[in-house]
């Protein structure tokens, strides 16, 4: 294997800012055994509640003027820290999707679990507002004070309109929406 | 700020691989500078000979196995280190999407620029086939050695299906797409 990827390689990384959101604690995705059946209930409404929140991500002072133009995407992506996970979560290697006995363990790279070898966050979501130094975007599943790694506008220029699914996720995702 | 977005946090980040890919050097848009009009037509064919590329995805022992169930998948998410972009770069604040002088200068957040103050590269490409420790991936534009620091499974559950995009992007991919 190359020297520049083997463990002594130094990739560091540095808050560009934070998250500000309503989330305090971590939800059910969290953790990685099996939901019981009773708190299915409360794990959807969760889902659902996380979906329509509103967060800001407020900007280093330094970094505010790299935001020039973002205000013209409809979408943008979070790169985040989940800086709660602790490390002994990320020695994990397969987990039942969302907890979801009925789907087989999957390995963590086949999901998007949090608890990940390196706690890299992302996620596109929608961006109401650009203020001076912070920005409001809404459907950010982000706990209050996640450190902030990097923001990229979403561009939908690849291949992705013919992507499919494992049936697993179309299902679960249908327990989450139809509820 | 809380504590936890200063700049004494720690974040480390390991390679769990590295990408062998046929791309040996930085192509037009590790440039911040203006592609001159004689250069546009390779800068083109650079863009789309990235697109028809096959790229390997190697994966280091220990982590072989958290790839189990990525093959129902059609698309993934690579997250990747551009090791070959130097510290002075990602002091640049603005930028010419793309080298284009007919597009005004927009802020680093606002464009998919690699010079980034983290340097954390995220592309969503077509999974071709998966090998035991390696998945082979098509149109992904990372230069052949650089660290590989996570693989997510594409999954569109998210409300970008009606996304706008601002006309400087939608008017620079008409060129690229179109000659």
């Amino acid at each position: 294997m190359p020297n520049n990827s083997d463990d002594t390689l130094e990739m560091r990384i540095k808050p560009i800012g934070y998250i500000n959101s309503g989330l305090e604690k971590p939800g059910f995705r969290h953790d990685p055994d099996i939901i019981p059946e009773r708190k299915k209930k409360q794990n959807i409404e969760y889902y659902k509640s996380v979906k329509d929140s509103v967060s800001k991500l407020i900007l280093k002072p330094q970094y505010i003027e790299l935001l020039d133009g973002i205000e013209d995407f409809s979408h943008i992506v979070v790169i985040y820290w989940p800086h709660l996970i602790p490390d002994e979560e990320r020695e994990i290697k397969k987990v039942h999707p969302m907890g979801r006995k009925y789907i087989s363990q999957k390995g963590i790279f086949a999901t998007r679990s949090p608890a990940r070898p390196n706690p890299i966050l992302i996620s596109t979501v929608r961006l109401i507002e650009r203020k001076n130094d912070f920005l409001k975007v809404k459907g950010l599943e982000a706990l209050n004070g996640s450190p902030l790694i990097d923001i990229k506008p979403f561009t939908r220029y690849d291949d992705t309109k013919t992507a499919v699914f494992p049936d697993w996720l179309v299902k679960l995702h249908a327990e989450l929406e139809e509820n």
